[in-house]
């Protein structure tokens, strides 16, 4: 089994990736934890699928489980869920040494990690991604929060897991269209690191495990040279600039993450071929490819509204303008740019869609 | 001045001690943080005393200033203050290179602390402590957070300011009991590692600027050999065993947390007595120190009730039954002990108040 250890400031943890692993569950918890009790969070959707399965694991490694099912959707990271948490973990008696599960997608990873990372100071939280996103992006590098009524993820920590447990298998029951957005990110990792990936992809020969290590290992390797985002970890934002702008303006429930980062890329490729810096033809690949997958490739929305959106985005574009661009296929580089320069690019590329 | 560094984990910070300091509160916030924003949380007692002096040496640094003033009092430190101060700092335009100024006492600081280091995953924090207790206990140290309904603490942040500025002339306008609240814990530190503190204070002759530095090298240094509280912070709980549970039998609010380590300090020395660890005498010396700041040394409370709670308390009971008794006045030391000895131990005490 492919289990790959992420390094951290404080401490380090193993990623667990392999068919069928939900059903150790139990032991890998156990093995994580000096507690006895297990708190799993899921969402509506997972409840129904794996939280049976989840909890009987855990139970058969001799924990007392407790749990909680939250709403499916965005409108569940919010203050008034966490405080919900809070009062169940003290309910069930948690402590510092007990462990919150995070089983379910980016919703219920993120608020979940950051009621453990806050309640009583920190308990142990294992994050069980049931998503394809969650599992190469979310689920990995510690970040943790919930929105307020003004924004997205404006609270929240940094805020390490004692384990991560991917199985691929739970993806079998993943609706299509989510199982796209999962894959945007996938093509991402294959275009900033893994050329091999990303030809993987293209000849639509991979096997789901291969690809969940792969990505999984980029991850931790950007996030383990800059845990806290100040530096490196910016490469991961390719095609997010642009990507990030189209789910402000669009409104975040009208368009999947995936989507817009999708159409973010192709945005990136073609703004780099202006550049100067990205070679020819890069964007037709990469358009091909998430067409595959049946992401788009293009936006209707207003242009100056984007690029608007785009300026004010806090962590990109803070009083230095950089910008991700791809020097090839699988290596991608941080890219100082000036504001007009970047207008130029996307508003020519945004006028050629 | 006295400038102490205190090393952490996640990086170093200075401890500015020195009377007068608050003017240059301004100087040092620029030196600290990246951004040009500080946002000053505050209580209604500390506001009307300090919080124009404070904003005026921002100012004077080039800062935009804003403040927020809470009520006064443990209450405070609530889910819905909390939610509060991330929409100020939202309309704000606070970013995580701006700085969040807690002036005022432990509530104070562990409330905008906690906020601080949630708000877009950590903005920088700059204590400004105006207690004695605060000065000497919780700015230093990390620990941030809140109060839930049913407990106190029950959600926070291990998080490190990036600063502490304290400044011995805001103490000249506290009442005589909270100064008395402060110098329980100063006993305290002498008691536990400092005998020549303990000595000045029991001659009466000491400065403040002095006491403060002696306190807070010995937090600072316990504190770094252990960040996360996991073994030698546990010596900062001299009569804290005993205290604890007389707060939490007697009702928070009608017994500072000093005056209930007050009569636990006396409770240790006595039990140490017992056990045969702690010298003869010792408990006398204490007393009378004590006794010389209007601190009480025994309780009415009921007997049982005090032992249940301190069966209970999370921190320092769990599994494991530790102690900290004193080897001598300047040095504790964690003591294991059987439950029924404790009991024994402690009734004598009780009975011979």
């Amino acid at each position: 089994m492919p289990e790959i250890m992420a390094n951290t400031n404080n401490g380090n943890y193993p990623i667990h990736i392999k068919t069928g692993i939900l059903r150790k569950l139990g032991q890998i918890v156990s093995a994580s934890i000096k507690g006895k009790k297990a708190f799993v969070v899921t969402d509506e959707n997972v409840a129904s699928l794996y939280l049976s399965e989840a909890v009987k694991s855990l139970e058969s490694s001799g924990l007392k489980v407790f749990s909680c099912t939250v709403p499916a959707g965005e409108s569940s990271k919010s203050l008034e869920m966490l405080s919900l948490l809070y009062e169940q973990f003290y309910h069930a008696g948690i402590s510092r040494s007990d462990a919150v599960v995070a089983l379910g997608g980016g919703v219920v990873g993120d608020l979940s990690g950051f009621a453990a990372a806050s309640y009583l100071r920190g308990c142990a939280l294992i994050q069980v991604p049931t998503t394809l996103l969650a599992q190469v992006d979310s689920s990995i590098g510690g970040k943790t929060g919930i929105d307020l009524p003004f924004g997205k993820n404006l609270v929240g920590a940094f805020y390490q897991p004692k384990a991560v447990v991917i199985d691929p298998q739970v993806l079998s029951t993943l609706p299509r269209n989510r199982m796209s957005e999962g894959m945007a990110e996938v093509i991402k990792y294959g275009c900033i690191r893994d050329e091999m990936l990303f030809e993987s992809i293209e000849k639509g020969l991979f096997d789901l495990e291969w690809i969940l290590e792969r990505c999984v290992r980029i991850k931790t390797t950007v996030v383990q040279n800059d845990e806290f985002d100040t530096g490196e970890r910016m490469l991961l934002n390719f095609g997010h600039t642009v990507g990030h702008a189209i789910e402000k303006v669009a409104g975040y429930s009208n368009i999947t993450h995936g989507e817009a980062v999708a159409i973010g890329m192709v945005f990136a490729a073609r703004m780099g071929i202006l550049e100067g810096i990205t070679p020819e033809g890069t964007d037709v690949r990469i358009r091909a490819v998430l067409e595959k997958w049946s992401l788009p490739v293009s936006t209707g929305l207003d242009k100056s509204a984007i690029f608007e959106s785009m300026l004010s985005d806090k962590k990109r574009l803070s009083g230095k303008h950089f910008y991700v661009f791809l020097q090839s296929i699988g290596q991608a580089v941080v890219y100082p740019i000036e504001k007009d320069t970047l207008k130029d690019h996307f508003d020519q590329v945004f006028d050629n869609q």
